[in-house]
This record gives C-alpha cells, sequence and structure tokens, in this order.
C-alpha cells in the first residue's frame, strides 16, 4: 500500500429486525459507538464513506454519503459505494484509495442497509437488482434459487450430502452464541438444519442468511497510528450472469481478489488465524474457501467435519457468527467484517481466536459477482 | 494532485428520450465511443468507476460496476458511487483518487441513468430520494418545489423578476443548437419560457431541466498522456435538508468545492476560460455563479443580460447548453461535463470557446447539498 492504514476501530448496531429503529437510526448509532470506541476527534474525520445497496428502495433514501456527513460538525466530504452485499468491503476499499491518495488522512467508513420496514417481496425483489436484469431476472431466479443452482451443481459433482452442508450452519450458530451484536444466537444442530423449511431446493431455511437491519463504522487513519493495519485491499469482479460464467461451483472473482491480496501482503496462505467469510448461503462458504485454496474444490466440507473452522481449530471460519447467524444487512455486513477482524487482532472478540495476528474478510456482492479481499495484521 | 491525471478523451450518446435503448445499451454506447475515440486498448483499462443514481428503482440494476467490467474482455475491478445528481462528478472524483493511490493507471469512468422506462410518478419518488427522506419528503416536496423555494426567496431578496429568470434558459437553449448530442437543439426566446406552463411557482417548465436517459464515458490515465490534465478534483457536503441551511440563496457546498479546487490547481479567478455548471433550474445558475464569486450575491444575472455567458463573452457558462438544453440523465451529468471541458480544451467543441486554456466543470447533487468541482488545464 502506498501508505500504512491502521484500522483505530469501530462499532455497530445490533444485527436483526430493528423495527424501532430508521435508516438514519442505525447509521447514526453506529457512527456514534465508532467515534466513542476510538475517541477519534469528530472534526479530525477528513471524509466519510458510505456502503449502502438499496436504500432508496427500502427507505426512500439516496444520497447517503451527505446524509452521514451531516451527523458531524464540520460536514467532511462524502460518498456512497455500491457493488451489492459486498458495499461494505467496497466502502473499505475506496476509503484506503482516498487515504493513499493523500486526499484524506482520516476516514469514517460506515455500512448500513434497512431492510425490514418494507414488504418482503420489495425487499426479494431490490436485492435481486444485484444480478443481472436482463440475464437472470427475466427467468424468474431469485437470490435463494440462483444459490441453489450452485448447490445442487455442487452436490451433484462431489457427493455432498444434505446432511453435510448442515454442518456449514451449525458452526455459525454455534460461534454466534457468544456474539452480544448477533441477530440468532442460538444454537442450532445440523439435524434441524436439515429438516428446517424448504426454501430453493436443495437450500432449507437455515442455509440462508436472514432478511437484517443494521449498520457497521470503522475509522481508518494514516495519520493516527494502531495495533492493526490493513496489510491488502483487493476489488475484483467476475461476469454478472451465471448464464456467461465457465462455472458454477467457483466465483472468480473471489480467486483475483484473494490472490491480489496475498500478494500485496507477501503473506503465506499459513499465516492467516482467522477468517470472516461471506456466508450468505451455506454453500457459498465451502465454494470461497476451495476458490481461496484453504481445500481442494469439493473437498472444503472436511474443514468443518473435522472442527478445523472452530474457533480454537487450525483454521477459524466465522468466529462472529458470519452472515449467517449475525444477520446479513447488506451494505453493513462487509464493514462490521472488517471490525470483526479488528476486534480479533486486538483480543477484544467475544469468541476470541488465540494468538491471532493475521486476519482476512472475504465479502461477496451478487452470485460472487464482487468480491473484496481485506487482509488485516497487527503491528 | 499526488499524481498527474491526463484525461485521455471520452465520448457519450445523444441525452434524450431514448426509448430503444436500455440502461445497459446506453452504459456500452458509452464505453464504446470512449474507447474508441481515445484508441486506448480495453486491456489497459485497470479500474472501472461509473456514476449512477437510480438504476435500481427505473432500470431494475444496481450493481452496475460489475455490469460494465463485463463489457471489456478482462473483467476489471469496478465500482459505482452515489451522490444524487453529483454521482457523475462523483465518479470522476473517485477515479482521481484510485489513480493518485496509484492503485490503477488508467481509469474508464462511466456515468449513467435511464430515466424514460417508468412512470412520472416513479420517477419523481426516486429523484426525490436525493433530498432528506425524513425532514423534507414528508411534506410533500419534489425537486422542483424544493428549488421554487430557493427561487421564491431569492426573486423576493434581490428583486429578480420573472423575465430576468428567462433568460438563463434561453442561453442555454441557444448554445445547444450546436450540440449534436442535446436533447433540445432549438432556440427558445425568454418571453416563450416567461409563458410555459408553471411546474411550481415562480418555476415554469422551461426552466427545468428535463428528464432524459444517456451515459457518457471519460477515460483517465496518470500512465498515457494527451494534452489535457485534471488541475484539481475537489467533493463537498453541505445539510442534506434545506431545514438545516443557514440560507436558501446559497449552497455552501459549491463554495467549499471551489475554494479547494482553486487553491489545489493555484489558479486566479480570471484565468477560468470556460464553464459547465449545474443549471438543473434556472435560478441554480444563478446562485452557483454566486457561490462561486463570479458576481456578488443577487447580481449574477447581470452576466447573462450582458451577454458575457455566450461562448464568444468574457464569462462562457454551458456553451454545450447545459443541464437544461442537452438534458439531464442523473448520473451521467457529471461525466458529460467533463467531456465537454476536454473538447473545449482540445478545440473540439461544437460551440467553441476561443483560446479554452483551463475549464470548469461544477456538478451538483440534491439541493447543492454535494458538489464536486473540478478544474481542467491544457498541458
Amino acid at each position: 500500500m502506498r501508505e500504512t492504514v491502521y484500522v483505530l476501530g469501530g462499532g455497530q448496531t445490533r444485527f436483526g429486525e430493528l423495527w424501532e429503529k430508521s435508516l438514519s437510526d442505525v447509521i447514526q448509532e453506529a457512527v456514534d459507538a465508532a467515534i466513542t470506541s476510538t475517541g477519534v476527534m469528530p472534526t479530525d474525520i477528513d471524509c466519510i464513506v458510505i456502503g449502502n445497496m438499496v436504500g432508496g428502495e427500502t427507505a426512500g433514501q439516496a444520497h447517503l454519503g451527505t446524509f452521514a456527513s451531516g451527523l458531524l460538525p464540520h460536514h467532511p466530504p462524502a460518498l456512497r459505494v455500491e457493488a451489492a452485499c459486498a458495499s461494505g468491503g467496497l466502502a473499505v476499499h475506496t476509503a484506503c484509495a482516498l487515504l493513499e491518495s493523500n486526499r484524506a488522512e482520516t476516514v469514517l467508513v460506515v455500512g448500513a442497509e434497512k431492510l425490514t420496514d418494507v414488504a418482503g417481496d420489495i425487499v426479494t425483489s431490490a436485492l435481486m437488482h444485484a444480478a443481472d436484469n436482463e440475464k437472470d431476472a427475466p427467468s424468474g431466479l431469485t437470490f435463494p434459487s440462483i444459490f441453489a443452482l450452485t448447490a445442487t451443481a455442487y452436490m451433484h459433482r462431489y457427493n455432498l450430502t444434505r446432511d453435510d452442508l448442515s454442518l456449514v450452519s451449525a458452526a455459525s450458530h454455534r460461534a454466534a452464541t457468544q456474539n452480544p451484536y448477533a441477530q440468532f444466537r442460538k444454537e442450532i444442530p445440523a439435524a434441524s438444519i436439515s429438516k428446517s423449511p424448504l426454501i430453493a431446493d436443495p437450500l432449507r431455511l437455515l442455509d440462508c442468511s436472514p432478511i437484517s437491519d443494521g449498520a457497521a463504522a470503522l475509522i481508518l487513519s494514516t495519520k493516527k497510528e494502531s495495533g492493526v493495519r490493513i496489510a491488502a485491499t483487493q476489488l475484483a469482479s467476475e461476469s454478472l450472469s451465471l448464464v456467461d460464467r465457465p462455472s458454477l461451483t467457483s466465483f472468480g472473482s473471489t480467486k483475483t481478489a484473494f490472490l491480489k491480496a496475498m500478494k500485496e501482503a507477501g503473506w503465506k496462505q499459513n499465516e492467516i488465524d482467522c477468517i470472516e467469510l461471506h456466508d450468505c448461503f451455506s454453500i457459498a462458504s465451502l465454494i470461497n474457501l476451495e476458490d481461496m485454496g484453504f481445500a481442494e474444490e469439493g473437498q472444503a466440507i472436511r474443514l468443518f467435519k473435522d472442527q478445523d473452522t472452530e474457533s480454537q481449530g487450525s483454521l477459524p471460519v466465522n468466529p462472529s457468527g458470519g452472515l449467517k447467524a449475525c444477520g446479513h444487512p447488506i451494505g453493513a455486513t462487509g464493514v462490521k467484517q472488517i471490525l470483526d477482524c479488528y476486534k480479533q487482532l486486538t483480543n477484544q472478540a467475544p469468541n476470541q481466536v488465540k494468538n491471532a495476528r493475521h486476519a482476512l474478510a472475504h465479502n461477496l456482492g451478487g452470485v460472487g459477482a464482487t468480491c473484496t479481499v481485506h487482509l488485516l495484521e497487527t503491528v
């Protein structure tokens, strides 16, 4: 990186069905939490980047950069970025570029989404705008059904069983019992996941991350130092539509972003101590781990069977509870993942990984059409 | 600027009611035009930034960065940015930061919007998401009525007459007769503007920029050189809601962005040879020129009366025809303004300003809640 970007800390709202809060409420709460927890003077913030996907459709509010700017007394310049479910990771990536360009020295990064104030069909339709509206949407696909296609292809190709797949969500729910910000804090055994209501065959209710409200905020700086820095930030794209992909069981954007990030940081694969992974649907976790080379194709389920992915295992995955159990307020997710990595590296995580010095945050947009990978390390 | 950012050129669609074209069509057309006119190899583009406001609401398509990435054979990383009607200027600003950070060497910047495929009430409602949904929208305000409030305050405070105000739109329409990409290429005398249908008193139909479709694209580079460089790029915010403003007849975001840009470029005010100005409503032109110090408060109309703003006058304003006559496809406008400045500086403009060496592009979001100012100069 052209400048050393330090993570000064951050804060978040609880993720969940926050009926009593508006989009502006959750943004304000996360911003206040980030400022309070870092002790940064609001007037030291010289830029704001906010990640949000469907504020227009679900809250009647676009132009969220300037909305967030109005929460600070000096109205710093501000912008909104969007790359579907990777909007949060994209916000951090964009903030890093602004810091590296020397256009800002201290940036407030916010991710926020409010989904529960409109009917389910409106949310489903708005989220489908993340896919290709000319190639994917006319066939009647929704996101659960798109990921069901990938799950079907994967299970067929690699002989993955329904009961195996349930181990993924079970692990996320187990981890989230310790996370006070998680939407679901209840352990759910794999057998119950296999028996939960069918959503889009083979995916069942408990394979799917929920509809959530929430916000998270981080403060990044090149001016003030801290014990954690961003070692790499990478953004990559893949064909928007499944129709144009060479494979249904691999996302090229993850492969590209991960390889470039590892090169940027100069890390070896075995140095990674914990991963916040984009488990929007259980099947995505397996694909993502394979795309990043943590398992051979078709073999990632073994990491869950062997409990390597537990917080005290050899490759802790989603010690926060991931999207499945923490909730998935679209634009907030990528920011919250990096906040969770920061907590691991500063020994403040509720489900702490021992001696964590290198953390990875992996955020997907659409059906893996966009990916951001961030690597964080202790200084 | 940390790096010298050259404008290699660009291209655009015609702006207008493009019933036969989709959002993806106009993006593709502008991208193809930019690549053809600059001769840049598509694979030399290492990042794409796209400005768009209401793709979700009007075209069922978010995630436009990755959509645009799919138009190039190598799928470069890509992002969408949004700041209401300043989304295009914001896209150029973000591209500059990516270039200055050394994360990219050649960036394709796109601005695009497709508004005519949905009913007028849906467009009006979606555009209103640029204002404050909690403070402004509940009173029933729309954008024409918000700017009508500013016009009323301005006319009262400075004794501006209805017939005076009509000179602003008349100048834009006169200029656009020469622009093949303009939505309206017909001269309209001031007297007809004063008599056009009332929209929101005192604003009449011909005070208002139209609902338009279109796209524009630019290629910026630190690696390849050209005869035009970006001397300054600034982004500024002001309270999102009118309720929180100290004045209805001045936009703080313009003042901040302009002063910072002039400082960044090291220019003197009298060196500016031509201006592409955000004339979303006629009254905005007067306010914008005063906010940038080209006239005393309440006096900007004199520049139009004296024909200083004509292409061969002392301060050419909107020689392209501006938003009023070129059309205003929201996200496309800010990119198209900078393309028009580039054309002036390379002697390719249809309504050419003589010996233009310094050009200014001013792009507003909301009721002046966001402003970008770009200064371009010949090398």
